[in-house]
Protein backbone atom coordinates (compact mmCIF):
# COMPACT_ATOMS: atom_id res chain seq x y z
CA UNK A 1 0.00 0.00 0.00
CA UNK A 2 1.59 2.75 -1.13
CA UNK A 3 -0.21 6.42 0.16
CA UNK A 4 0.64 10.20 -0.55
CA UNK A 5 0.14 12.99 2.06
CA UNK A 6 0.05 16.45 0.90
CA UNK A 7 -0.09 19.53 3.23
CA UNK A 8 -0.82 22.80 1.85
CA UNK A 9 0.38 25.50 3.89
CA UNK A 10 0.24 29.10 3.88
CA UNK A 11 3.49 29.15 3.16
CA UNK A 12 5.20 26.04 1.92
CA UNK A 13 3.62 22.79 0.62
CA UNK A 14 4.74 19.52 1.89
CA UNK A 15 4.29 15.87 -0.15
CA UNK A 16 5.29 12.82 2.16
CA UNK A 17 5.58 9.49 -0.01
CA UNK A 18 4.83 6.26 2.39
CA UNK A 19 4.81 2.88 2.07
CA UNK A 20 5.64 1.53 5.39
CA UNK A 21 8.35 3.75 5.58
CA UNK A 22 9.28 7.45 3.97
CA UNK A 23 9.66 6.91 0.42
CA UNK A 24 10.08 10.54 -0.61
CA UNK A 25 9.05 14.25 0.54
CA UNK A 26 8.92 17.35 -0.93
CA UNK A 27 8.26 20.90 -0.09
CA UNK A 28 7.58 23.55 -2.44
CA UNK A 29 6.81 27.26 -1.85
CA UNK A 30 2.43 27.59 -2.03
CA UNK A 31 2.57 31.21 -3.60
CA UNK A 32 -0.50 32.01 -5.23
CA UNK A 33 -1.79 28.94 -6.71
CA UNK A 34 -1.79 26.18 -3.80
CA UNK A 35 -3.66 23.80 -6.40
CA UNK A 36 -0.59 24.19 -8.47
CA UNK A 37 1.99 23.75 -5.47
CA UNK A 38 -0.17 20.87 -4.36
CA UNK A 39 0.34 18.92 -7.95
CA UNK A 40 3.81 19.89 -7.27
CA UNK A 41 4.72 18.91 -4.31
CA UNK A 42 3.48 15.33 -5.13
CA UNK A 43 5.43 15.11 -8.17
CA UNK A 44 8.56 16.01 -6.77
CA UNK A 45 7.93 14.04 -3.75
CA UNK A 46 7.38 10.61 -6.16
CA UNK A 47 10.26 11.32 -8.18
CA UNK A 48 12.59 11.49 -4.86
CA UNK A 49 11.04 8.27 -3.78
CA UNK A 50 11.19 6.97 -7.34
CA UNK A 51 7.51 5.72 -6.98
CA UNK A 52 5.42 6.54 -10.46
CA UNK A 53 1.99 7.70 -9.72
CA UNK A 54 -0.06 4.75 -10.85
CA UNK A 55 1.14 2.83 -7.51
CA UNK A 56 -0.42 5.64 -5.38
CA UNK A 57 -3.33 3.98 -3.86
CA UNK A 58 -4.42 6.73 -1.73
CA UNK A 59 -3.63 10.32 -1.77
CA UNK A 60 -4.67 12.84 1.43
CA UNK A 61 -4.65 16.59 1.33
CA UNK A 62 -4.51 18.61 4.92
CA UNK A 63 -3.43 22.14 5.24
CA UNK A 64 -5.40 25.04 4.52
CA UNK A 65 -5.05 25.05 0.52
CA UNK A 66 -6.93 21.29 0.67
CA UNK A 67 -10.53 22.58 -0.05
CA UNK A 68 -8.30 23.46 -3.68
CA UNK A 69 -7.29 20.50 -5.10
CA UNK A 70 -9.64 17.92 -6.29
CA UNK A 71 -7.55 14.80 -6.33
CA UNK A 72 -7.39 14.21 -2.66
CA UNK A 73 -9.35 10.73 -1.46
CA UNK A 74 -10.09 12.16 1.62
CA UNK A 75 -9.17 15.54 3.09
CA UNK A 76 -8.54 15.87 6.61
CA UNK A 77 -7.85 18.57 9.17
CA UNK A 78 -3.71 19.70 9.58
CA UNK A 79 -4.79 19.36 13.58
CA UNK A 80 -5.93 15.71 13.13
CA UNK A 81 -2.57 14.92 11.08
CA UNK A 82 -0.06 16.72 12.80
CA UNK A 83 -1.36 14.78 16.07
CA UNK A 84 -1.15 11.79 14.13
CA UNK A 85 2.65 12.20 12.19
CA UNK A 86 3.94 13.49 15.84
CA UNK A 87 2.70 10.56 17.77
CA UNK A 88 4.20 8.28 14.58
CA UNK A 89 7.90 9.85 15.21
CA UNK A 90 6.87 9.83 19.26
CA UNK A 91 4.64 7.75 20.35
CA UNK A 92 5.32 9.43 23.83
CA UNK A 93 4.18 12.83 21.99
CA UNK A 94 1.05 14.12 24.70
CA UNK A 95 1.40 17.59 23.16
CA UNK A 96 2.23 19.08 19.48
CA UNK A 97 2.99 22.76 19.45
CA UNK A 98 2.99 23.72 15.71
CA UNK A 99 3.84 27.55 14.40
CA UNK A 100 2.42 27.42 10.95
CA UNK A 101 3.60 30.65 8.38
CA UNK A 102 -0.12 32.21 9.27
CA UNK A 103 -0.87 30.37 12.42
CA UNK A 104 -0.03 28.30 15.43
CA UNK A 105 -1.62 25.60 17.44
CA UNK A 106 -1.21 23.38 20.36
CA UNK A 107 -2.88 20.17 20.19
CA UNK A 108 -3.37 17.95 22.97
CA UNK A 109 -3.10 14.24 22.52
CA UNK A 110 -4.44 10.48 23.80
CA UNK A 111 -2.14 7.65 24.41
CA UNK A 112 -3.30 6.07 20.68
CA UNK A 113 -2.44 9.68 18.56
CA UNK A 114 -5.68 11.33 18.36
CA UNK A 115 -6.59 14.24 19.20
CA UNK A 116 -8.31 15.30 22.54
CA UNK A 117 -8.34 18.87 22.69
CA UNK A 118 -6.36 21.88 21.15
CA UNK A 119 -6.34 25.50 20.80
CA UNK A 120 -5.38 27.51 17.66
CA UNK A 121 -4.63 30.98 16.62
CA UNK A 122 -5.17 32.22 12.61
CA UNK A 123 -6.62 35.45 13.68
CA UNK A 124 -3.47 37.26 14.88
CA UNK A 125 -0.30 37.44 13.12
CA UNK A 126 1.27 37.72 16.88
CA UNK A 127 2.63 34.41 17.22
CA UNK A 128 2.78 33.00 13.80
CA UNK A 129 5.43 32.52 11.28
CA UNK A 130 4.95 35.31 9.77
CA UNK A 131 5.48 37.65 12.90
CA UNK A 132 9.00 36.14 12.60
CA UNK A 133 9.33 36.91 8.78
CA UNK A 134 8.41 40.69 9.64
CA UNK A 135 10.84 40.75 12.60
CA UNK A 136 13.67 39.41 10.73
CA UNK A 137 12.57 41.84 7.31
CA UNK A 138 13.07 44.89 10.26
CA UNK A 139 16.71 43.73 11.46
CA UNK A 140 17.68 42.99 7.99
CA UNK A 141 18.11 38.99 8.72
CA UNK A 142 17.26 35.60 7.72
CA UNK A 143 15.33 33.70 10.08
CA UNK A 144 18.68 31.71 10.71
CA UNK A 145 20.50 35.07 10.78
CA UNK A 146 18.04 35.95 13.67
CA UNK A 147 18.33 33.04 15.92
CA UNK A 148 22.13 33.73 15.46
CA UNK A 149 22.14 37.50 16.77
CA UNK A 150 19.51 36.45 19.29
CA UNK A 151 22.14 33.75 20.71
CA UNK A 152 24.63 35.65 22.78
CA UNK A 153 22.05 38.74 24.20
CA UNK A 154 19.58 39.27 27.17
CA UNK A 155 16.43 39.92 25.19
CA UNK A 156 15.31 43.60 25.13
CA UNK A 157 11.90 43.73 26.65
CA UNK A 158 9.12 44.29 23.75
CA UNK A 159 5.87 45.77 25.14
CA UNK A 160 4.07 45.33 22.03
CA UNK A 161 2.96 41.74 21.30
CA UNK A 162 1.22 43.14 18.16
CA UNK A 163 3.33 42.53 15.39
CA UNK A 164 2.35 46.26 13.57
CA UNK A 165 3.01 47.81 16.97
CA UNK A 166 5.85 45.48 18.02
CA UNK A 167 7.53 46.80 14.31
CA UNK A 168 7.29 50.74 15.46
CA UNK A 169 9.13 49.77 18.65
CA UNK A 170 11.82 47.92 17.71
CA UNK A 171 12.54 50.55 14.67
CA UNK A 172 12.38 52.66 18.23
CA UNK A 173 14.69 50.45 20.06
CA UNK A 174 17.28 50.54 16.96
CA UNK A 175 17.27 54.50 16.96
CA UNK A 176 18.09 54.27 20.80
CA UNK A 177 21.22 52.52 19.45
CA UNK A 178 20.01 49.31 21.68
CA UNK A 179 21.95 46.48 20.15
CA UNK A 180 20.30 44.15 17.33
CA UNK A 181 20.99 40.55 19.16
CA UNK A 182 18.92 42.25 22.58
CA UNK A 183 16.17 42.63 19.77
CA UNK A 184 16.39 39.32 17.97
CA UNK A 185 16.34 37.86 21.66
CA UNK A 186 13.61 39.82 22.65
CA UNK A 187 11.50 38.79 19.57
CA UNK A 188 11.77 35.21 20.36
CA UNK A 189 11.08 35.96 23.78
CA UNK A 190 7.52 37.60 22.27
CA UNK A 191 6.82 34.64 20.32
CA UNK A 192 7.45 32.28 23.04
CA UNK A 193 5.70 34.22 25.43
CA UNK A 194 2.94 34.16 22.54
CA UNK A 195 3.08 30.35 22.34
CA UNK A 196 2.74 30.17 26.79
CA UNK A 197 -0.31 32.12 26.18
CA UNK A 198 -2.18 29.32 23.77
CA UNK A 199 -0.25 26.67 25.67
CA UNK A 200 -1.47 27.72 29.09
CA UNK A 201 -5.07 26.84 27.99
CA UNK A 202 -4.52 22.97 27.63
CA UNK A 203 -2.66 20.75 30.34
CA UNK A 204 0.97 20.20 28.75
CA UNK A 205 1.61 16.81 29.39
CA UNK A 206 4.04 13.68 28.14
CA UNK A 207 6.34 14.42 25.39
CA UNK A 208 5.98 17.60 24.18
CA UNK A 209 6.60 17.70 20.07
CA UNK A 210 7.30 21.21 18.41
CA UNK A 211 6.40 20.99 14.37
CA UNK A 212 6.49 23.09 11.80
CA UNK A 213 9.58 24.60 9.39
CA UNK A 214 9.79 27.39 12.61
CA UNK A 215 10.96 24.42 14.94
CA UNK A 216 14.12 23.96 12.78
CA UNK A 217 15.23 27.19 14.32
CA UNK A 218 17.09 25.98 17.65
CA UNK A 219 17.12 29.80 19.17
CA UNK A 220 13.02 29.69 18.97
CA UNK A 221 13.29 26.09 20.10
CA UNK A 222 15.24 27.24 23.43
CA UNK A 223 13.39 30.42 23.55
CA UNK A 224 10.23 28.50 23.69
CA UNK A 225 11.21 25.90 25.65
CA UNK A 226 12.75 28.10 28.64
CA UNK A 227 9.34 30.25 28.62
CA UNK A 228 7.19 26.39 28.94
CA UNK A 229 9.74 25.33 31.34
CA UNK A 230 10.08 21.82 29.28
CA UNK A 231 12.08 20.45 26.91
CA UNK A 232 10.88 20.13 23.28
CA UNK A 233 10.69 17.11 20.66
CA UNK A 234 11.81 18.51 17.66
CA UNK A 235 11.30 15.90 14.58
CA UNK A 236 14.11 15.88 12.10
CA UNK A 237 12.24 17.44 9.50
CA UNK A 238 9.50 19.24 11.59
CA UNK A 239 7.58 20.72 8.83
CA UNK A 240 6.63 17.34 6.76
CA UNK A 241 4.83 16.42 10.24
CA UNK A 242 1.47 17.15 9.02
CA UNK A 243 1.90 15.86 5.11
CA UNK A 244 3.46 12.43 7.04
CA UNK A 245 0.53 12.42 9.07
CA UNK A 246 -2.18 12.87 6.26
CA UNK A 247 0.30 9.87 4.43
CA UNK A 248 -0.11 7.66 7.59
CA UNK A 249 -4.00 8.28 7.52
CA UNK A 250 -3.95 7.35 3.60
CA UNK A 251 -2.23 4.24 4.48
CA UNK A 252 -4.45 2.98 7.33
CA UNK A 253 -7.74 4.03 5.53
CA UNK B 1 -8.27 82.29 34.14
CA UNK B 2 -6.06 80.88 30.88
CA UNK B 3 -5.86 77.11 31.01
CA UNK B 4 -3.97 74.78 28.34
CA UNK B 5 -4.68 71.02 27.54
CA UNK B 6 -1.92 69.09 25.78
CA UNK B 7 -3.09 65.76 24.20
CA UNK B 8 0.42 64.30 23.78
CA UNK B 9 -0.59 61.44 21.72
CA UNK B 10 1.27 58.66 19.94
CA UNK B 11 1.27 59.84 16.69
CA UNK B 12 -0.16 64.03 16.86
CA UNK B 13 0.52 65.92 20.23
CA UNK B 14 -1.95 68.68 20.29
CA UNK B 15 -2.46 71.80 22.29
CA UNK B 16 -5.80 73.95 23.32
CA UNK B 17 -5.66 76.95 25.36
CA UNK B 18 -8.98 78.17 26.70
CA UNK B 19 -10.12 81.20 28.80
CA UNK B 20 -13.94 80.51 28.28
CA UNK B 21 -13.59 80.22 24.96
CA UNK B 22 -10.81 78.56 22.53
CA UNK B 23 -7.88 81.04 22.29
CA UNK B 24 -5.55 78.85 20.51
CA UNK B 25 -4.14 75.47 19.09
CA UNK B 26 -2.16 73.26 17.91
CA UNK B 27 -1.30 70.29 16.16
CA UNK B 28 2.06 68.87 15.90
CA UNK B 29 3.88 65.00 15.36
CA UNK B 30 4.96 63.42 18.11
CA UNK B 31 7.91 61.58 16.41
CA UNK B 32 10.24 59.89 18.95
CA UNK B 33 10.56 62.75 21.76
CA UNK B 34 6.96 62.89 22.97
CA UNK B 35 8.43 65.85 25.95
CA UNK B 36 9.78 68.50 23.25
CA UNK B 37 6.17 67.53 21.34
CA UNK B 38 4.24 68.59 24.25
CA UNK B 39 6.25 71.89 24.80
CA UNK B 40 6.23 72.93 20.74
CA UNK B 41 2.56 72.09 20.90
CA UNK B 42 2.33 74.30 23.96
CA UNK B 43 4.32 76.87 22.51
CA UNK B 44 2.44 77.12 19.06
CA UNK B 45 -1.00 77.18 20.60
CA UNK B 46 -0.18 80.55 23.17
CA UNK B 47 1.26 82.21 19.89
CA UNK B 48 -1.72 81.43 18.12
CA UNK B 49 -3.43 82.50 21.07
CA UNK B 50 -1.16 85.52 21.64
CA UNK B 51 -1.00 84.44 25.14
CA UNK B 52 1.68 84.71 26.89
CA UNK B 53 3.19 81.86 28.75
CA UNK B 54 3.19 84.08 32.41
CA UNK B 55 -0.32 84.48 32.12
CA UNK B 56 -1.45 80.33 31.93
CA UNK B 57 -2.67 79.31 35.16
CA UNK B 58 -2.81 75.66 34.81
CA UNK B 59 -1.65 73.00 32.42
CA UNK B 60 -3.22 69.74 31.95
CA UNK B 61 -1.81 67.01 30.16
CA UNK B 62 -3.52 63.53 28.64
CA UNK B 63 -2.69 60.80 26.25
CA UNK B 64 0.03 58.47 26.04
CA UNK B 65 3.19 60.57 26.14
CA UNK B 66 1.38 62.87 29.04
CA UNK B 67 4.16 60.75 31.92
CA UNK B 68 7.14 62.34 30.22
CA UNK B 69 6.11 66.08 30.59
CA UNK B 70 7.20 67.23 33.80
CA UNK B 71 5.13 71.14 33.45
CA UNK B 72 1.41 69.46 34.25
CA UNK B 73 -0.41 71.04 37.13
CA UNK B 74 -2.29 67.61 36.47
CA UNK B 75 -2.85 64.37 34.28
CA UNK B 76 -5.82 63.05 33.19
CA UNK B 77 -6.59 60.10 31.58
CA UNK B 78 -7.93 60.50 27.53
CA UNK B 79 -10.87 58.52 28.10
CA UNK B 80 -11.93 61.63 30.68
CA UNK B 81 -10.85 63.93 28.56
CA UNK B 82 -12.46 63.03 25.26
CA UNK B 83 -15.79 62.35 27.53
CA UNK B 84 -15.24 66.05 28.98
CA UNK B 85 -14.26 67.66 25.33
CA UNK B 86 -17.14 65.95 23.40
CA UNK B 87 -19.99 66.35 26.14
CA UNK B 88 -18.73 70.28 25.71
CA UNK B 89 -18.97 70.59 22.36
CA UNK B 90 -22.32 68.96 22.37
CA UNK B 91 -24.12 68.48 25.70
CA UNK B 92 -26.56 65.62 24.52
CA UNK B 93 -23.32 63.29 24.07
CA UNK B 94 -24.14 60.17 25.67
CA UNK B 95 -21.19 58.02 23.40
CA UNK B 96 -17.59 59.05 22.31
CA UNK B 97 -16.03 56.88 19.16
CA UNK B 98 -12.31 58.05 19.28
CA UNK B 99 -9.89 56.23 16.83
CA UNK B 100 -6.53 57.44 17.52
CA UNK B 101 -3.09 56.52 15.74
CA UNK B 102 -2.40 53.36 18.03
CA UNK B 103 -5.71 53.00 19.97
CA UNK B 104 -9.32 52.96 19.74
CA UNK B 105 -12.01 53.63 22.07
CA UNK B 106 -15.90 53.64 23.08
CA UNK B 107 -17.23 56.05 25.73
CA UNK B 108 -20.34 56.12 27.48
CA UNK B 109 -20.73 59.19 29.34
CA UNK B 110 -23.45 60.28 31.67
CA UNK B 111 -25.91 63.31 31.51
CA UNK B 112 -22.79 65.21 32.56
CA UNK B 113 -20.39 64.24 31.05
CA UNK B 114 -18.92 62.17 32.99
CA UNK B 115 -17.35 58.94 32.19
CA UNK B 116 -19.63 55.71 33.19
CA UNK B 117 -18.34 53.06 31.17
CA UNK B 118 -15.38 52.84 28.57
CA UNK B 119 -13.60 49.93 26.04
CA UNK B 120 -10.42 51.00 24.94
CA UNK B 121 -8.01 48.61 22.41
CA UNK B 122 -4.61 49.32 22.46
CA UNK B 123 -3.40 46.06 21.87
CA UNK B 124 -3.71 45.63 18.60
CA UNK B 125 -3.13 47.91 15.49
CA UNK B 126 -6.80 46.81 13.73
CA UNK B 127 -9.15 49.51 13.97
CA UNK B 128 -6.87 51.82 14.96
CA UNK B 129 -5.23 54.93 12.40
CA UNK B 130 -2.43 52.39 12.29
CA UNK B 131 -4.48 50.33 10.54
CA UNK B 132 -5.65 52.53 8.24
CA UNK B 133 -2.19 53.88 7.22
CA UNK B 134 -0.58 50.94 6.36
CA UNK B 135 -3.31 49.92 4.08
CA UNK B 136 -3.34 53.16 2.57
CA UNK B 137 0.43 52.91 1.85
CA UNK B 138 -0.40 49.61 0.01
CA UNK B 139 -2.57 51.29 -1.84
CA UNK B 140 -0.31 54.04 -2.25
CA UNK B 141 -2.47 56.87 -1.31
CA UNK B 142 -2.92 59.20 1.25
CA UNK B 143 -5.73 58.60 4.25
CA UNK B 144 -7.59 61.56 2.41
CA UNK B 145 -6.82 59.50 -1.15
CA UNK B 146 -8.20 56.08 0.56
CA UNK B 147 -11.87 58.00 1.07
CA UNK B 148 -11.80 59.11 -2.17
CA UNK B 149 -10.84 55.97 -3.83
CA UNK B 150 -13.43 54.57 -1.93
CA UNK B 151 -16.14 56.33 -2.83
CA UNK B 152 -17.54 54.89 -6.03
CA UNK B 153 -17.48 51.38 -4.91
CA UNK B 154 -18.73 48.71 -3.49
CA UNK B 155 -16.47 46.72 -0.48
CA UNK B 156 -14.27 43.91 -1.45
CA UNK B 157 -14.89 41.99 1.36
CA UNK B 158 -11.59 41.46 3.49
CA UNK B 159 -11.71 38.29 5.43
CA UNK B 160 -8.62 39.31 7.72
CA UNK B 161 -9.45 41.62 10.63
CA UNK B 162 -4.97 41.43 11.36
CA UNK B 163 -2.90 44.15 9.65
CA UNK B 164 -0.93 42.02 9.06
CA UNK B 165 -2.99 39.72 7.24
CA UNK B 166 -4.83 41.99 5.59
CA UNK B 167 -1.99 43.24 3.96
CA UNK B 168 -1.18 40.11 2.11
CA UNK B 169 -4.89 39.41 1.23
CA UNK B 170 -4.69 42.67 -0.05
CA UNK B 171 -2.12 42.69 -2.69
CA UNK B 172 -3.61 39.04 -3.35
CA UNK B 173 -6.62 41.03 -4.41
CA UNK B 174 -4.47 43.89 -6.03
CA UNK B 175 -2.95 40.61 -8.58
CA UNK B 176 -6.33 39.34 -8.81
CA UNK B 177 -7.58 42.11 -10.54
CA UNK B 178 -10.41 43.82 -7.95
CA UNK B 179 -10.16 47.63 -8.52
CA UNK B 180 -8.81 49.97 -5.98
CA UNK B 181 -11.49 51.45 -5.00
CA UNK B 182 -13.29 48.15 -4.20
CA UNK B 183 -10.60 47.40 -1.58
CA UNK B 184 -10.78 50.85 -0.50
CA UNK B 185 -14.07 50.27 0.34
CA UNK B 186 -13.63 46.96 1.58
CA UNK B 187 -10.68 48.36 4.40
CA UNK B 188 -13.18 51.19 5.71
CA UNK B 189 -15.75 48.68 5.81
CA UNK B 190 -13.02 46.68 7.87
CA UNK B 191 -12.35 49.47 10.46
CA UNK B 192 -16.11 50.08 10.84
CA UNK B 193 -16.70 46.47 11.36
CA UNK B 194 -13.91 46.66 14.19
CA UNK B 195 -15.50 49.97 15.89
CA UNK B 196 -18.64 48.12 15.80
CA UNK B 197 -17.34 44.99 17.86
CA UNK B 198 -15.90 47.75 20.48
CA UNK B 199 -19.18 49.66 20.30
CA UNK B 200 -21.45 46.65 20.50
CA UNK B 201 -20.12 45.77 24.06
CA UNK B 202 -21.52 49.96 25.81
CA UNK B 203 -25.21 50.87 24.81
CA UNK B 204 -24.93 53.53 22.45
CA UNK B 205 -27.11 56.02 23.33
CA UNK B 206 -27.92 60.28 22.70
CA UNK B 207 -25.72 61.71 20.28
CA UNK B 208 -22.35 59.87 18.98
CA UNK B 209 -19.38 62.08 19.03
CA UNK B 210 -16.85 60.57 16.32
CA UNK B 211 -13.26 62.40 18.07
CA UNK B 212 -10.00 62.07 16.82
CA UNK B 213 -7.88 62.97 13.99
CA UNK B 214 -9.39 60.08 11.66
CA UNK B 215 -13.18 61.23 12.30
CA UNK B 216 -11.92 63.97 9.46
CA UNK B 217 -12.43 61.58 6.60
CA UNK B 218 -15.82 61.18 5.22
CA UNK B 219 -15.75 58.52 4.43
CA UNK B 220 -14.73 56.80 7.26
CA UNK B 221 -17.45 58.61 9.06
CA UNK B 222 -20.19 57.43 6.40
CA UNK B 223 -18.51 53.65 6.82
CA UNK B 224 -18.95 53.96 11.00
CA UNK B 225 -22.08 55.62 10.89
CA UNK B 226 -23.54 52.36 8.26
CA UNK B 227 -21.91 49.66 10.29
CA UNK B 228 -22.99 51.55 13.63
CA UNK B 229 -26.77 52.02 12.49
CA UNK B 230 -26.95 55.79 13.78
CA UNK B 231 -25.81 59.29 12.47
CA UNK B 232 -22.17 60.42 14.06
CA UNK B 233 -21.82 64.05 15.27
CA UNK B 234 -17.99 65.04 14.10
CA UNK B 235 -16.77 68.20 15.64
CA UNK B 236 -15.01 70.92 13.48
CA UNK B 237 -11.95 69.84 14.52
CA UNK B 238 -12.47 66.11 16.01
CA UNK B 239 -8.45 65.67 16.95
CA UNK B 240 -8.54 68.63 19.50
CA UNK B 241 -11.07 67.00 21.20
CA UNK B 242 -9.10 65.71 24.04
CA UNK B 243 -6.62 68.38 24.27
CA UNK B 244 -9.75 70.86 24.85
CA UNK B 245 -11.41 68.40 27.52
CA UNK B 246 -7.86 68.60 29.73
CA UNK B 247 -7.75 72.65 29.22
CA UNK B 248 -11.73 72.46 30.51
CA UNK B 249 -10.72 70.63 33.37
CA UNK B 250 -7.91 72.62 34.24
CA UNK B 251 -10.05 76.01 34.19
CA UNK B 252 -12.58 74.25 36.78
CA UNK B 253 -9.92 72.72 38.93
S1 LIG C 1 -2.64 42.29 17.43
FE1 LIG C 1 -1.54 42.98 15.60
S2 LIG C 1 -0.87 41.09 14.72
FE2 LIG C 1 -2.55 40.58 16.09
S3 LIG C 1 -4.50 40.75 14.96
FE3 LIG C 1 -4.08 42.73 15.78
S4 LIG C 1 -3.03 43.76 14.13
FE4 LIG C 1 -2.82 41.61 13.75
Amino acid sequence: MIAAGIDIGSTATKAVIFDGEVRGTAVVPTGWEPREAGLMALRHALAAGGVSEERLERVIGTGYGRISLPIFDRKVTEITCHARGAHHLNGATRTVIDIGGQDSKVIALDAAGGVSDFIMNDKCAAGTGRFLQVMAGILDVTLDGLGELAASAAPAPLSSMCTVFAESEIIGLLAQGVSKGAIAAGILDSIARRVQGLAGRLPLAGVVTFTGGTARNHAICRAIAQRLGVSLHVPREPQLVGALGAALIGRDA
